[in-house]
């Protein structure tokens, strides 16, 4: 949430020379993205967002990304593309970062989400899972259930700092969903991190699906249950709220088909996706100063809910 | 340089709902104002700054504010007003903060002005002086000459730890500066903070002039001396750009007059502006971690400026 590298005006004026857009009108640092920096810009043809990708994030990945987008877009999904130059290059350098001229999309993120809005979003997600059937790139998933055990290994006894008797529970669950994790399910493309920030809406209408930098190539029903893990719950993770999970379902059933494996699969799935949320934001709080400016997400929200899906089954 | 408060889509369209000026389609959090929440809002009829005023920030000051650029805008100077409601209300409370729909202006800060473009900002502030002689508000400055002694003697000896030795050259320049400080000279309201990052330019067009919370009544002269002092040098300091100083001048004095008395101060006075701003800027560095995520600015880069100011007459 925060602009790392300033771009001067001259400087983007120039970046906007190499592109047919029009000329620079106005250029706002935005406090979006995680990794990267971002610029809302305004120019005589049209409104763009400039992603500067920051030092410490790889690059490799962006031509699998980008070309995922181009794919969906094609397809009629509102994703955002990187817009080639007059060159036909979408990859630019600016600033002494990989950049890229984005398409701008119109929509915000509900903070709470209704049943009709998490029914569209949940049709969003079928309609992308549909339109990536034929889709030929794979990227691994960097955060993919292989990598859980490591990671909670790296986090070690700090998981005890968060609340005592964590690594232990968090090992005895990841112990259960490991030896229960489907094998044979459908993979794909997918995108792996479709929280109601990620969906831009206008009333109930899904406007933008956004920040594709977790995309990867995964279980398919995975994502669904990351999205209902995301979506389902208050932020503390507290709250279960079955009218939006099985929105979200009927949603993206309304689209695309869950076979009856898939459908068996989706509490373990949903674990999965609890462990994966719980393990990173476990390793940033273990690695982040309390006194930090930087907000830490709790993990023990992800917890709570690996709790909920163990001990109901809330797909039913 | 931050979104310190979130506002909810659910919340934002609420507060556009008083408002006669379309409804949501878009909101960025930007990167702008040190202490305040700032969002870029789209609506179905324009675009608008959303501004939260921050728990720490006094409110009592908006009116003056506020009356300042309305009247500024009325005689068509290019400075964002904030946008009354339904019911004529510019000051409103959204998410437990003072807030005000701002009109939104195209253009871009730039780093490095020409010439040219220090003519036309320094009209523009000739021009802002002009129109604000039957400006009846008034407003002391917080940061006026009689606060620089006691803050100096706040930071202390905390000033040893930015150079050794600074404290004692500050206070023998602080005695000068005061000693010559001009007491009759027009005394006038003043934006007092005009960087170039206040003002957002297309090319040599001066296209608006922001960020008005420093505004106050003091003396109207030391306002182009604050100019002179943010523009005319590189970042640190240490270079002079005599063509830019001279621009800064002939552009306001094609619009303004200065009269005989406040061309002789102005050396003084841009001393003082750069206390000013060594002050505050030391009292930040004392009082931030040396490894806090926030920038500190260098108060050496006005040290140098100062110094600049005392060899040589940099307004001959």
């Amino acid at each position: 949430m925060a602009v790392y590298t300033h771009v001067s005006a001259e400087a983007l004026g120039d970046f906007l020379a190499r592109f047919d857009r029009g000329e620079l009108l106005s250029a706002k640092g935005i406090a979006e993205g995680v990794q990267n920096s971002n610029y809302l810009v305004e120019t005589t043809a049209d409104r763009f967002i400039l992603t500067l990708y920051e030092e410490w994030t790889s690059t490799d990945d962006l031509p699998f990304f980008l070309a995922m987008l181009d794919h969906l877009a094609a397809a009629g999904n509102p994703v955002p593309r990187a817009l080639p130059d007059r060159h036909g290059v979408a990859i630019q350098q600016l600033a002494g970062r990989a950049a890229c001229l984005i398409e701008f999309l119109t929509g915000v993120s509900v903070s709470h989400p209704t049943p009709r809005q998490a029914h569209a979003a949940g049709a969003a997600m079928g309609r992308i899972h549909t339109d990536l059937a034929d889709f030929a790139q794979a990227r691994p998933n960097p955060l993919g259930a292989d990598t859980w055990r490591p990671l909670l290994e790296r986090c070690g006894r700090g998981m005890e700092t968060i609340e005592p008797g964590l690594y232990d529970r968090v090992d005895t669950a990841l112990q259960a969903v490991l030896a229960d994790w489907p094998r044979d399910l459908p993979v794909a493309a997918i995108h792996s991190d479709l929280f109601p920030d990620h969906v831009l809406m206008l009333g109930d209408r899904v406007t933008g699906i956004i920040d594709f930098y977790f995309a990867c190539t995964d279980i398919r029903a995975y994502d669904l249950a990351v999205m209902h893990t995301a979506w389902s719950f208050d932020a503390e993770g507290r709250r279960f709220d079955p009218a939006i999970g099985r929105a979200l379902i009927d949603g993206y059933t309304s689209v695309a088909p869950l076979s009856v494996a898939e459908r068996a699969a989706l509490p373990t799935l949903a674990q999965g996706a609890c462990l994966r949320f719980l393990l990173t934001r476990a390793w940033d709080w273990v690695n982040t100063p309390a006194d930090a400016l930087v907000t830490r997400k709790d993990p023990l929200a992800y917890w709570r809910r690996l709790d909920a899906y163990r001990k109901d089954d809330l797909f039913a």
